[in-house]
């Protein structure tokens, strides 16, 4: 027991500096714009996961606890109704104030009085069960901190390189198909000492018919045979939400791609803009193209059951991390795939107690699950019943599609 | 055969005559207006099912086909893209032509040429099979007809009186769960010679946990309860997008509620303003509102999946159809209940095939289902495999609360 | 002076029967529909002109006067704050009731209530002054009801014709320019015997600058070879909301103008759809665009009061009237003419005393002054100090171009 | 002449190091923030002002002028369509590159190129023509610096502060009224060697009636006078416009006002949030406030003639810039002044040619005069002929209240 724990607070440190280390090739003015509504400015990613240790573990264990700054509770609470007021998502990008070393200040106090605290408590099985959710709730940020450095380097007509690294592209893989014979299934999670979302249980019975699925995804040399075949111009193979969204923004191709069939396609990556390599699997596209995509080819998208049958174990992590989705054997690690399933709550669930309640059920409306992870998702957080979910026409997370098929 | 041919004739005339008759106490000017974009001007629907008629039936099935009037393909087409161009929805009532009387004229004389077709062509199984459709479709709208006319009424500050009967009251029904056990269940219908949409397909097996289902609808007092004890005002009760839509648009109670606590609360109904009365049905709310008043009674709503087990025959429909619901026995066929189950294919769905493929399918996303059936239902278009579906800030169809929960 | 009064009673009269003339051709669903917030359905200006009765003359001048409808006080007020509640100008054609036969009922009784009045008060000057300011309102509405009539026929694809008369066109008119020298000249009205509004007095003095004024309207065919110049797409032409409200509307042409070169323009008009005719002046064009052609051509648009001075005399009307513009000789009756000139206060402006303050002082912000009248104006009502103003981006008014140039 | 010249050197120096001057006391994430559309980051007003220098005058003067990045051309104009295309304004604030440090590099750059240029061509008239408009077109961006650095911080929760010195302010100052008499006067500027906007020529003659105007601004403690009296509440007391945009925007009271009556009001500046002084001028108001203030207590605004004919003569600049307005003598120098004058082209006006055409012409349209100059203003931007303006409902400018009346 004392081993894990003593684990855990190395990973809860490892894992703070990785936050750190991923904005370490930025420069001070990158920390502060949102360009989208959606996306935060880095730099209110490193202060609401550090508000988060506040709320969830420093004011909960510590016998009155005085918090840090009392204007930081509201600037960096994002949406907990339970924890007082916040500031309004669309804004976070109109604050220049607190600065990043101001920030900076905050984090390092933060932890070192979390580490204080778990020093003194490794008895106190409650304070390791919310230490645990800190450093996932943390590592969810992460992904999102790469995720909104690319969109806010990428919507920059400059194109700043985020990684000098060289990015070293595999030879195609051959298409494979996995098939699954009809009956019940057990889906979801919940042994108890393992750490899951809320939303991953209770693990529970599920009928599935018989269904084949792709073990790559589908490519950009694919999805160009789409875009040439007048897929975005041919309303029936759209949900009619869908084909609106294609029309009112005048959607052409993935979010990330640049010029055009005749001046020739790039793509621009974490490593700069690139010319667009056919091998590679497409990314960063919508439920709705993802849909149409796979309607046009005669197929579907697996529901996340199916996904999370076919995922026979929790992927791996040997290989060393890129910042983008090679076409390669373990594609569930490339980019999260999604599923035609909504997000809806599984029979028997329960969200946390407490303060931390409106962490995931709140959200099981209109949007769709994505499984499987991605290259931002950090070391260590995959599991094969994660449910990701973001609302169909979103695309500036690492997403891709999977086919699936009935099979009789 | 024969007799189910000329039966079927004889529903699709009583059906067309019932359009018109619901449309008997309207004043000319009441077919024009449309005060949201999703309401459409009653003069619209008695077109548009005629429209249906000449695309799916006599265009079909009539040889050199001349349409009525060619500009009508255009206005009347409702969504189908196969069908060409369609004007669009929120503007149908800015159009004060064709008249009410032109569009009178319209409907005859595609009935004419229906009738003729069908009486040369009783052998024809795929022209019959699309006169069930036409019909069916047209039952749709005749639901869609009340709905309309109560809130183009209903928003006028006058409150005109659609009906002149008297609404009879029945007393207070008591409270009354039925418990169904674990297991596996058939879902869905496709037994081939009973008409069916093509989203309430393939029968399929679903498993399911135990559960419990009230058999009566919330009521109106239950309801007042929920406001009273600060429901709308407490975000913890509501789905993230649920409160977000009742600050935006200051929701305070169901959409048809007059006066509050202090003045005395009225209803507006088809029957005119009554006093709100404590023992009928709470309606005409939101999937949000339903949702969030769920959580705080501590039950839940039931999946489709659940209401379907738990209507364990078709509604009948002996007694004479009201405008209002009441507060009784059959609680399926007063109100629409809204289920927690998103609007998602079956496994193995097929749309139609052709030009109405557009029918179902393309609308599933982001929409909850409704079952049960509601007093603006045509008689005869009862299923319990009937799957409604709307938006879940959507209330001016008759919508009400069914409760449900976990049972162990 | 009985003469003066026995004469304004009969103009009350006719002004209020030219009213239910001008809807003569309507059909029923006419009257209800509004497809822009700034259009108001014919059976609303039928009955605002009504209340404007009740509310100026029968509750001034009635001691205890008993309003005919408590609803239609507010249903039926414009704007008028000091006179309670309005219902909200851009939901005008939500409401279907009351219906044009009740509206109808209620414009007979109050018009008889009113000459009742006035037989039995021959003498009370004031209310004669209240008279003749409700017989100038309800004119003003006559002109509004043609161009809200024309935009809603005109905007139904169905095209449908107003007036069954021929449209006789006049032989093409020279140009011809009026030059006037530099100086102080008189501008505004203030005589006291005589009716005009508030926002022509006092009558002032101004210093004018030497100008030419072009006798004739800018024509059909010179506007083309702006479009064929590239004048849309022209930045530089432009006022920079003026370009921006190009773009954002994809503005081609003006408002009536249907086809393009190379399928033949035709425009649509109170007597149906025509063929472009060169010669017509232009109509139906927004600020915008009158200022951007005036560019184009190396002059300019007059200002208010170069136009005012140039119209020697007040405008005669013996000409029967027509439903388009011709190109004729006294211009400044086919179409308002926009001017260069804010619509704002002269110099010692003081608004209407009492409940009427509210008539034209509280438009003086963002909008642009027109001179002259048009088609649509009814006879009689036309005078050469009158001010009519709209936005810049507005056009459903008949509105045109009249040139003008400094001259050294 | 050459004395003149080499002043303006001088002059372009210390206006550049006053540019920077302004930004030094911000920290560098306060450089890149836009929390309104009309709101510019810092950073972008410092590279802006050096993307003119290089389109009006080194790529004017220099044969072959090689830009410094092409990018830039793009990112750097404000709105100059006859130089190609600009960056969207609204999204300004969506960059975060390129960086201060890299911009401070540009200005530096660009700075040397523009003095060795100047040294090289002491007799090139048209070039210290062009040299004398870049000075005055960044001394106007200094202002704005200043304007958008107060709505940063402003808008901010924490209220940073931007100045450390101590405001003292003045005692209040007792009411003064000059009086004019009837006639023509001369208004605007157009003596050719000194240095004035296109906007503010020809010099013409102007009709004046006998008026009255205040020599001092409204205060505070008035404006809460006509607050306490319901001022925001009374419609009748607004323009039309100016109530819809209280209404919509729930204004009650000045832009950097805080608290109310119960809490205790005070106000954000440039020093931080100071207790609210009621002798010191109201400040940051719209034209709808000032022009409803002005209707309350009777008197109305001044014109812009009126205005000009009172300042007897160009402000002077004695005193010490602060960073707030003082209740003091030259009143003109403290708070820009509304005027009720619509922004118009003067008689016989003709825009700058070529490149710069677009300065001021392009925005003649729903805009309304201010006249007088503000704390922010630099030293010897002043002028009596100045015209500036802004929308009707824009505050973010230092903007008060000088009230005038008629005189008879």
């Amino acid at each position: 027991m004392l081993d894990k724990i003593l684990f855990l607070e190395r990973r809860f440190l490892n894992m703070r500096n990785h936050s750190k280390a991923i904005c370490e090739s930025l420069e001070r003015e990158d920390f502060v714009v949102q360009p989208l509504p959606e996306i935060s400015p880095p730099k209110w990613h490193l202060a609401h996961t550090t508000w988060f240790l506040e709320e969830i573990i420093l004011n909960k264990f510590l016998i009155n606890y005085k918090f840090y700054n009392q204007g930081f509770r509201k600037l960096f609470n994002s949406y907990y109704n339970s924890l007082g007021e916040h500031w309004i998502q669309s804004q976070r990008g109109n604050l220049s104030r607190p600065t990043v070393d101001e920030i900076m200040a905050y984090r390092e106090s933060i932890e070192n009085q979390t580490m204080h605290l778990l020093a003194k408590n490794r008895h106190n099985g409650e304070l390791y069960k919310s230490l645990e959710l800190a450093i996932n709730h943390e590592e969810q940020h992460q992904e999102l901190l790469l995720m909104d450095i690319k969109y806010i380097l990428g919507s920059n007509p400059i194109c700043p390189i985020y990684s000098n690294h060289t990015f070293e592209n595999e030879p195609p893989k051959k298409d494979n198909w996995k098939y699954f014979t009809e009956g019940i299934y057990e889906i979801g999670e919940n042994i108890s000492d393992r750490f899951y979302f809320d939303n991953e249980s209770p693990c529970h019975k599920f009928y599935v018919y018989p269904f084949g699925i792709s073990d790559r995804l589908v490519t950009n040399g694919e999805y160009i045979n789409f875009i040439k075949d007048g897929g975005y111009e041919r309303p029936l193979l759209w949900l009619s939400k869908g084909h609106d969204w294609v029309k009112k923004n005048k959607i052409k191709a993935p979010l990330y791609w640049k010029g055009n069939q005749e001046s020739g396609r790039s793509e621009f990556t974490l490593y700069g803009e690139m010319k667009l390599n056919l091998n590679l699997p497409v990314s960063h596209i919508s439920y709705f193209e993802a849909d149409a995509y796979a309607r046009w080819s005669g197929m579907r998208l697996p529901t996340e059951q199916e996904f999370e049958i076919s995922s026979d174990r929790s992927p791996t992590s040997d290989s060393l991390k890129a910042f983008h989705p090679k076409n390669t054997g373990t594609y569930n690690s490339q980019l999260w795939c999604w599923t035609q399933s909504h997000y809806s709550p599984y029979p028997g669930f329960k969200p946390y107690e407490g303060k931390i309640s409106e962490y995931n059920g709140k959200f099981m409306c209109n949007q769709f699950v994505l499984r499987g992870g991605c290259v931002a998702t950090p070391q260590g957080h995959y599991r094969k019943t994660y449910r990701n979910f973001y609302e169909p026409h979103q695309r500036w997370m690492f997403s891709g599609i999977c086919l699936a098929k009935d099979y009789l």
